[in-house]
């Protein structure tokens, strides 16, 4: 009833030439204009350029980016619970965690056209301070479109205009990253040295389970697991990649 | 259309004893029938007791677990993105944490009634093989809610049925759980004693981050972040009890 009232709403009000582009943008990414402007304008602001609306509060993309996280979350769980019916939860989560990366949804946000509708401080601008920016921004998106149009609608924007157009699954799946020369290349370059160690072998019963930590001179960096030691190397090394965020490099 | 055709077909069937048991079941935590069966069977039916179905492949609860979870998410999410206008995602992110944690779920799971309908190796049972038993499995039931009759029905499930009545929310947010006095009860009991270290002092602009290191026996297990250095302390001492997994103890 609600999206019904904000539909008729929307045919009645008179627009900025600002809102204008933006409802047009808008329309061009996710395939219909918005019933209610106001979620998209707060999701295509970053918090660089966010005013204070009430007792320091800034009214930025980021709650819209928590709220997109989730939406974007559950629709590509239940895409691939749905394409695997004979892979495990392990699989489900490791394959999910790649569509749903920085990296892929910098990437995407790219392509459709998030970079021409997000505002942000260009002068703040430094190499890392917005390098989640576009990818944040097309989560905030997703919030909006949810608050805006609902689950229905947020899902179909996921999976038709997102998911099976940008992404080729089956790839991602064959495609492992070699995290570990990616660490290593990048040691390399600090001068320093990283070594890994066998940590734990954790017997499950019908098959094992290692836990391998990288230590970078010394200390140690991160844990990853595995049904071998190489996959846990690698783990523990996509793990470490992560936290020195070497993954845009 | 297919929940509509499942809804005609359900009317048809004729059930075993032990299904209508379960049906009544369902029907008494999740306030009405399920249209189809399957997907509840598999809910509550943990590892322990799953069947090979495909080339050693086990239909367990694990995988509804996985969507069940992100069902669970995303209206967690939308709940509190409405209830608290003015928080950021920060705020959000941690209620949002507490209400899905493996203690509260558990919890949860128990007052509804979960443990007469979830079938286990009674025998395979171990202190810590079946922690979480209850709280995973009614995350499988959210999933078989969701599968069987879509988002709407299983939001207004976790909604009226989960949330508001088994969640004092502004308790939740006023109760911040002494981990510090958890962490060193346990550590005292094995003998071992814990410190807390000063890591780095961020400058956030208009206010200042702290990151803290817990240690037992000077062996660095957990890091917190936080406002103040007590803060990050609890933060680091709440990270640290639940990688010791103290927190049911």
């Amino acid at each position: 009833m609600r999206l019904f009232v904000n539909r008729i709403k929307s045919v009645f009000i008179s627009y900025s030439k600002e809102d204008k582009a933006l409802i047009a943008s808008i329309k061009m990414i996710a395939g219909s204009k918005p019933y209610n402007l106001k979620p998209y304008k707060i999701a295509t602001q970053h918090t660089s350029v966010a005013k204070s609306v009430k007792r320091g509060f800034k009214e930025s993309n980021e709650r819209l980016e928590y709220l997109g996280d989730a939406v974007l979350s559950v629709v590509v769980a239940e895409y691939l619970f749905k394409r695997y019916p004979f892979k495990d939860e392990g699989f489900l989560t490791e394959i999910r965690s790649r569509i749903v990366s920085r990296d892929s949804l910098n990437n995407v946000a790219r392509t459709i056209g998030v970079p021409q509708i997000v505002r942000y401080d260009k002068k703040r601008k430094t190499p890392n301070s917005h390098k989640s920016l576009f990818g944040n921004t097309l989560e905030a998106l997703i919030g909006a479109i949810y608050l805006d149009k609902g689950f229905k609608h947020s899902r179909s924007f996921i999976l038709n205009k997102l998911l099976k157009p940008h992404f080729d699954i089956e790839e991602l799946i064959n495609t492992t990253k070699n995290y570990k020369s990616k660490l290593i290349e990048w040691t390399q370059k600090q001068s320093k040295s990283p070594s890994f160690q066998h940590l734990e072998t954790i017997d499950k019963g019908h098959y094992k389970e290692f836990i391998m930590e990288v230590r970078i001179d010394d200390e140690p960096i991160a844990k990853g697991h595995g049904l071998s030691k190489k996959k846990a190397e690698q783990d523990a090394a996509r793990e470490a990649c992560l936290k020195l965020e070497l993954e845009e490099q």
